[in-house]
């Protein structure tokens, strides 16, 4: 067992706290920007300080290497992202950039040897919000996204990643991918209220949530907001507030977890006094469950039908992005869940309703999660806020899962 | 008793329907374009070959005197708008312009005097789609909109009104309203279904709709679409989808003439997988009763209040514009009615769900209008239809009721 030095884990989230502070007292980070400089030039400086070899690779993922005992075992992968949202929180990604930190520092300190190596990584553009991929340098690293694909994105200023990269100086020469690990392990702020609300310090994670992103298309008629009777109407807003209605309604009657959000929504010809012919809105529909992910987008497909039935429209109803359920291996959930039982932590399994970077990792090596809660939920903006004493019980309990991942001598 | 020419007037509405003529068989003549002065040269040719002298105001309506026996009589004043919607179709406003030119070359080629003055108008921008103020012409006409602010008035290229009425020879120099006049008659499409529906060639128009504008935004809060459970979300697209729905729903509970249009509708962050924190949309109410209009925006109010505390948000509802019910003269009403019956023509009575010039008219002298029916309701698009012998059957009545309010010598 390992204690993490509290106050200088404190010391650190206050340090990188400062780096794209907002006056609210969030981060405004955004990935490759002069504050992602500033952040990844910290981390570079105190991996350094603990003697670790830095490297950087093509696609600027920030890796550091304490060597093991077995030189040739395949090490274990820790860390998250130091990027954020725009006028994001001060603990997604970057609480478990220093988690990880945390660890190193306190094996170092204690002189505790692993057989293992382990190593510590800082992903790039986690987040997704400057280049519209989210998880995109751990999508390289597992080949889900080709390098040279990354590199030729560009932002809402047309700025190429690739020379957003050299311009702050991590474009590193590393291959992307050089050598197989044993698993991958990261902590990271929960994002919803139920550690919180269940009083638990600590979510062992099962998995992430399958998803499935819909854009719905309603197709009417435009006919003069004063002459034209209701019962004449071809009405393209009526008929999406209906079955954005009956969607919202959805998930209760599915499951316990299931989720749908209507998040854009729009119409034209866009005038105050036009009955609309068109309207356009998407769907996010999550569940642990892939069978009722299924089951939602097919009873979304049957509200547009009646909801245009009724208002004499019709509909186009397009999936654009999907993925499946994730399951987080079992000697990942294990270790976590012994250490914080060790520990006498308060924890509970849970599954992420959010992607992460594990989520990717998990394809390629046996993966796993360790969350902390967030007060009310509230994420990707300012007022984000995990009880210190829960972010020092999640990281004691992420230090010695990594210990006992990386064979403790 | 006259009778109009339907030959002459069908070549006259073939002409006119060449200049911004669409492949689709519309309109596109926006307000004080090129296809707008060539409207308006023909117009101005057509009144001087019947011997009319022609007079343009200083907001470029056009104006022609046809005289009375009584030079000290207050004229009666005939006309509509030749500008169009983008697009839009080759009846509104067209038809009752070349209704009340026909009226003018029947009485000049049957040689037959009236008492009063006869004038003819053409009213600028009535649509509102360049310059953004319908029935400009005739709010400046009657003091409704100072002449000023109508000039500074800009489209969405910046050109002022001014310049573009320089532009195209219509800054006429005779003062806006130099006159009194006995009354004014307009013809128009219905655009709406209800005259085709009943087999009516023409309406006897009672009153134009009181009319409400409102503006509606919800306030909730932003949070993750996958780990942030349905009932721990303020979800303003939720709240805006379930308000929306009841508004439809509630002319149909009010009365037989109330209609509600959500036109705008929109949403912030505007995010796939954001649960929104905002949303926005507009509220068009009309009815021939004002108490009605009255109690359709409580009602409004009263869904708002209820879907916010359904879904824990909160709402804003704000006035933008209302004008109350206009009621036309009954000496209008019953000259129209009157002609109708002598002519043994279909028609009924009808309420205006729109806005007119004549709505404007109407606060200053004793105005009227003549509707010709509106095939399927189609109305500001290229698809917009009337039956010619409902035009000319409606022409017909026109040329008597004015025939009948100038006083036949």
């Amino acid at each position: 067992m390992v204690t993490i030095d509290a106050e200088r884990f404190r010391d650190s989230f206050e340090t990188y706290s400062a780096i794209g502070a907002t006056e609210q007292g969030g981060l405004h980070r955004l990935a490759l920007t002069d504050a992602d400089r500033k952040a990844r030039d910290r981390f570079v400086a105190d991996l350094r300080e603990i003697g670790l070899d830095v490297r950087i690779d093509a696609i600027g993922n920030v890796f550091a290497r304490r060597d093991g005992t077995n030189a040739d075992a395949a090490p274990v992968l820790i860390g998250s992202h130091l990027d954020t949202q725009p006028r994001g929180g001060r603990f997604d990604g970057q609480l478990g950039v220093l988690a990880a930190l945390e660890t190193l520092r306190t094996l170092e300190e204690e002189d505790i040897e692993t057989e293992r190596p382990i190593e510590i990584v800082d992903w790039t553009n986690e987040e997704g919000s400057r280049f519209q991929h989210a998880m995109l340098g751990s999508a390289v690293f597992v080949g889900e996204l080709g390098l040279e694909t990354a590199l030729a994105m560009t932002d809402a200023d047309g700025t190429r990643l690739g020379d957003a990269l050299e311009r702050i100086g991590y474009d590193g020469e590393h291959p992307v991918r050089s050598h197989d690990h044993h698993a991958y392990l990261e902590l990271h702020v929960e994002q919803g209220p139920k550690l919180a609300e269940h009083g638990a310090s600590v979510g062992v994670v099962d998995g992430v949530f399958g998803i499935r992103w819909l854009e719905a298309t309603i197709h009417g008629e435009t006919d003069h907001a004063g002459p034209t009777p209701m019962h004449a109407r071809h009405d393209a807003v009526a008929t999406a507030a209906d079955a954005v209605s009956e969607i919202n309604a959805l998930p209760n009657r599915l499951s316990t977890d299931a989720v749908t959000t209507v998040g854009r929504i729009r119409a034209e010809p866009d005038s105050i006094n036009v009955v609309p012919d068109r309207a356009e809105f998407t769907i996010d529909v999550r569940s642990a469950d892939d069978d009722v992910v299924q089951t939602a987008a097919e009873r979304v497909a049957a509200e547009l039908a009646a909801a245009c039935e009724r208002h004499r429209t019709t509909y186009e109803l397009d999936t654009v992005w999907e993925t499946s359920v994730t399951e987080f291996a079992p000697e990942l959930r294990e270790a976590v869940g012994d250490a914080a039982a060790t520990l006498d932590v308060a924890h509970e399994r849970v599954v992420s309703g959010a992607g992460h970077d594990a989520k990717y990792l998990s394809r390629i090596m046996p993966a796993g999660m360790v969350f902390v809660p967030s007060v009310g939920g509230t994420t990707h903006n300012e007022a984000e806020f995990t009880e210190w004493d829960d972010c020092v019980a999640g990281a004691n309990v992420y230090a010695n899962a990594a210990l006992s991942l990386a064979g403790d001598v």
